[in-house]
């Protein structure tokens, strides 16, 4: 969103966390699970990370985002695969989050590369988690679970900043033209009869 | 998208299909093993469905969209969940989760609820996958595999037809006006100094 002086304005962090908590269910319990699993899951970050960029290079829509920068985006990648076991899963990592998402409407990354590269992560993990702990179900159940809604969180964040930018594009035309949003709306639902 | 004659353009249903089911590799084994786990699944939907609308009726932001219509909401949300265990994932669900995105644009829920819904509803699925076969980790991970990539690949399809009909506003908004996107870009980089 812009404010009528087509200032930017960034959201309240803490409150949009307790929102994208309330969705994802992550709580104090399944980010002290992650914590805990921590240690079994970091020599194994690097595998969901190369496989990630391998099927990404598979999709043609995706290869204009990675040319020249895969090392890079990998080492991003990495950083961040990691930070998911550490946490804390406070404001300032939501702001980070809503960075990304930033980032992503910027280079014009498809809308739905964030869901797809979500999925595709999280199949990943959920393999890794159950080859782990296939002796012990109740820890399977519960890495799952608080995997799931880390990454739903995470995913949350960054499209509620994607959504934002890419609305601020519109709330621009209507500053720039003098145009009110009333009678954007009126024309756009008529403007089949005007061509 | 919009053409040069203010005629929305739906996409090719069939390469769409392909394309999300690479990000979320829905193939026809994990089709296969939905369906052969529905019979175990069919018992315990409903509790899914009246999970999903018990946590929506707690945000606030949900609130609006749920007033007077949560009883008919949650038989088609029931149909749907049903419909993730017989398939055929095929040109014609991804044409019909595509109609759900735009239905979604039409009522103005924020982009987020998608993301967010999918994430509590995968939190349940998973949940209840885990007591079910507690016995077979094997059919347990490979459950939760299939169910993480039907749900992405519906969320991506969603999001797809979302995002759609959000920037169709903007073509519009180009066609009303006559301007071409190269000037409103400049216009948009610009404006700041234009006030």
């Amino acid at each position: 969103m812009i404010d009528k002086n087509g200032q930017i304005v960034r959201p309240d962090f803490v409150e949009l966390s307790e929102y994208a908590k309330v969705f994802s269910s992550l709580n104090s319990e399944k980010e002290a699970l992650l914590r805990d699993i921590a240690k079994d899951m970091a020599p194994r970050l690097n595998e969901v990370t190369e496989h990630f960029y391998e099927i990404l290079q598979s999709i043609p829509q995706a290869l204009p985002y990675l040319e020249g920068r895969t090392d890079a985006l990998k080492k991003t990648h990495l950083k961040w695969m990691q930070s998911l076991f550490t946490g804390p899963f406070d404001a300032a990592y939501t702001e980070s989050m809503y960075d990304v998402g930033d980032v992503h409407v910027k280079v014009n990354l498809p809308v739905e590369f964030m869901s797809g590269g979500i999925t595709l992560i999280c199949n990943e993990l959920y393999r890794i988690i159950h080859e782990l702990y296939q002796a012990d179900p109740k820890r399977a159940a519960d890495a799952v679970s608080a995997i799931s809604s880390v990454m739903g969180y995470s995913l949350l964040i960054m499209q509620k900043s994607y959504n934002a930018s890419v609305e601020e594009q519109l709330d621009k035309f209507l500053l720039i033209t003098g145009m009110s949003r009333a009678l954007f709306d009126k024309l756009a639902s008529t403007f089949k009869v005007l061509l």
